[in-house]
């Protein structure tokens, strides 16, 4: 078999490349696909092949890069090809297709990388180039962390920060909607149990403007719209699926993963977290680059502000503001950021059902409401009437209020569900405990994080009934004893796990004397 | 159990981990630790633990951080904790070994290197504690990548990589010779064939100087020094043996692997090397940093400048040798930069014992000694001499000229193979075969990188009789269908894959119409 072959990326040559049987080896090693070969294959000895090489993997029409794992032990056999569940799942394979790893063909645009590194300006060009391979997971992790970093700490001007925003948008699916506006909110996170997506959708939806919402799932929160959405209704729809609902309800409220929308910013937002490096230009990217994907004209975006969320004070947030509108106003997006308040969760759950249920109740106009989760969306909702100008300004907080309490939001939100297959109950779980407090006095802090990690133990949002209700706010007197917070869990070794890291975790909810 | 766990990396609290049972898997993942648990295993559950995310493994008193992939087949039992390779020398275990996963302690070196993203100059104290996070295995490769990138294109200052490679230096261990004057050498490499160690070293022992020379083995070439080395005579000497050896000859030729000189240089060096990173910074660092840790006060530094050596041009040479000169003696150390040829191999014998072919040729003073290796090794160790003072200006290269060919160099290198443990044969390879010039005229290009691939496509370094004889020099008239070079293989099967690349690849010998 001869193939084509590149030698570091300089010169390809005719040479190489072995065959041999696919083989899943039921190993999630992230979003890098990595394959596994034995030490004393061909393909490992003849190619010189060593640990962590790049190499192309291929299968019939289809071909992946990959990272090499050498396998010493009788794990695989000699003609084996192992495949990483990443691997596996783009090459679509069945066991023992056959596949061939071979030398990858150059990657060029790593060329573009290091002249930025070097201090040269990308132009569209050279950003869209870089953006596809990353779209197309050409790039390794350490290539998507050097790619990163370099663009990080103000590296990227004004017209990079568009040009990346773009070639983002280009890189993979966008939607168009039939009608001249179309409206979309995100918020920039690190706040649990703001979700006030599933109460400005319908709010909006019901005044009869186009508002097709994407959301995504929990990467290392305990739950995203997504998760929260679910316990109600299905939402993980294709693009024709999502049409229909949008074009009979005016929105939806569906996980965007299926439809493709600026694949890069997924790629890079898996390396980026652990990098921990909040760069405004990757966040502006990132964010404007999904909602110009999904077809939306008008955003808004919600920053909480907070010591324990992403933007820490109001010097940044309105910085931050500034960028995002600027960046929009040059792809042809108007954007509206609105910083609000971030020093703890909204609502009273935290975890997929529990936050379900918060909505509802808002939703419903019950009596246990969280007032803070409804008036957030009040103010939200209220902020994309403005927009469209569909009142005077001023005027679009009563708007949305009046459409919330006489139920019209409530009607369009199970509307939205059946369209999208049918509503649904939260699950509840069986296990819940109180949290007390140590000592009585008056709350002056929530840690968000921390909150987040103890739902998280209970098994939010894999097990979507698991999470926490919180009790208290920020200012309230709380006596000795008071449930602090109760933790909900599916079975009772979660239970135990989440309060014992509670328990031993001084100062989550922080009391002092009154 | 109860263990320390850090969220995030801001608060540690006690809570978390589990016990389960060492199981190598025999994966070698690289230098990133990799550690496999399955995902209905409780740590999964309950630790709220995803696939990338970094761990702690302990194991008794030892514990390395690693990176998690979740198992999602029945390779693994829901008890077992898997580990790569390098897990399990790290952790030095046994199979069954009672091992327990947490989360890891706070990274806080991470915030040092995001402030230099940010463009804040790092001081010695932030330059220790990021380099020893990274000698001992803390830093992902993510963080590897983010870290060489915020230091690359210019962004350290004299100051900090003066800082840099003292923190390099203490990071590891620090030989100390009884001896006013300690003389080393390196070669910045991408030159095959170029092994002038085995001769220089001897040369400038036979005259009294101390020179206690360690090697690194190849990682993407075809032959390291102590590859080479490793044909003549034992390498892997402890401290110990090192020093016995050093004091009974006044030198050694040993693999530098065994004694933790400037170990955080082995962790970077592996990320740089995908990313194609040649930066100067990093180079001066990464070089001076060894030859301190190894003792050394007096180091020469070879630098083959050529189309296809690591150095380009001399413009490139000189500036790199004013920055090897001025960070080598803020550091103590007295360094000479010798800009050499680099556009062909050195030599004859690309690979290791064809390599240390030609260098005991040189040494024996027979008629087939390669004239250009020989060359380039009195120049060099005459350089020594006058660093040493052991002659006046101008009197190096006679002095060496006159221990080479009086036999004392050829002496003093069979007492030091002695000493190390006795002299060996270098293997030959049983298969070889002639690749001959398609056509007559002038060889005008020899492509050192893609000569070192067709040595390695036929077996070097694992076997170390394979490689290749190089047969011709640039500016030779030659002849069609005379042989440019011989390829040696220890199987058939490589023999042919190695001329099949030969013959594909078109261009490895370039020749003109004389």
């Amino acid at each position: 078999m001869t193939v084509a072959i590149a030698d570091g990326g300089r010169t390809a040559d005719p040479a190489g490349g072995r065959n041999g049987q696919a083989r899943r080896l039921g190993i999630d090693s992230g979003q890098e696909p990595v394959v596994y070969l034995h030490r004393d294959s061909q393909v490992v000895h003849s190619e010189g092949f060593a640990t962590e090489t790049r190499v192309r993997v291929g299968a019939g029409a289809r071909a992946i890069l990959a990272t090499l794992n050498v396998v010493t032990s009788p794990l695989l056999g000699i003609e084996d090809v192992g495949l990483s569940d990443a691997a596996w799942r783009r090459l679509s394979l069945r066991e023992g297709d056959q596949v061939d790893v071979t030398h990858p063909p150059p990657l060029d645009s790593l060329g573009l990388v290091r002249a930025k590194i070097y201090g040269r300006r990308l132009d569209a060009e050279s950003l869209d180039t870089i953006v596809r391979d990353i779209a197309e997971l050409r790039y390794s992790d350490i290539y998507l962390a050097s790619f990163i970093t370099a663009c990080a700490g103000g590296r990227l001007d004004h017209q990079e920060v568009v040009d990346l925003t773009l070639a983002m948008i280009r890189a993979g699916e966008r939607l168009r909607w039939d009608a001249p506006q179309v409206f979309d909110k995100h918020s920039v996170g690190g706040l649990p149990g703001n979700r006030t997506s599933l109460i400005v959708v319908p709010i909006v939806a019901a005044a009869g403007l186009l508002m097709p919402k994407t959301s995504s799932r929990a990467i290392t929160s305990p739950a995203g719209t997504a998760d929260t959405m679910e316990t109600l209704a299905p939402v993980d729809l294709d693009l024709a699926a999502m049409r229909r609902v949008v074009e009979r309800e005016g929105a939806c409220l569906v996980w965007g993963g299926r439809a493709r929308l600026s694949p890069a910013d997924d790629v890079l937002i898996r390396v980026e977290r652990p990098l921990d490096l909040d760069s405004p230009a990757q966040l502006v990217a990132s964010v404007l680059s999904k909602k110009a994907a999904a077809g939306a004209t008008h955003v808004l975006i919600d920053l909480p502000v907070g010591p324990t969320a992403k933007v820490r004070g109001y010097g940044e947030a309105a910085r931050l503001s500034a960028q995002l509108r600027e960046v929009g106003a040059a792809i042809g997006l108007e954007v509206l950021p609105v910083p609000t308040q971030g020093a703890q969760p909204i609502g009273r759950g935290i975890g997929p059902a529990l936050e379900a249920r918060d909505a509802l109740a808002v939703l419903r106009g019950g009596p246990e409401a969280p007032v803070d989760l409804r008036e957030r969306a009040l103010l939200l909702a209220g902020h994309l009437f403005e927009m469209a100008e569909a009142v005077p300004a001023g005027g679009g907080q009563g708007m949305a209020r009046a459409i919330l309490e006489d139920g019209r939001a409530w009607k369009k939100f199970q509307a939205i569900c059946e369209a999208q297959g049918g509503m649904r109950t939260p699950p509840v779980a069986p296990f819940t405990c109180p949290v007390p407090a140590q000592r009585a006095g008056r709350v002056v802090v929530v840690d968000n994080r921390r909150l987040g990690r103890v739902a998280k133990l209970a098994g939010a949002p894999h097990d979507p009934a698991a999470g926490l209700e919180l009790h208290v706010r920020l200012g309230e007197p709380i006596s000795r004893g008071q449930p602090l917070y109760t933790i909900h869990a599916a079975a009772p070794g979660e239970l135990d796990y989440a309060l014992a890291y509670a328990e031993a975790a001084d100062g989550i909810i922080g009391v002092e004397d009154a």
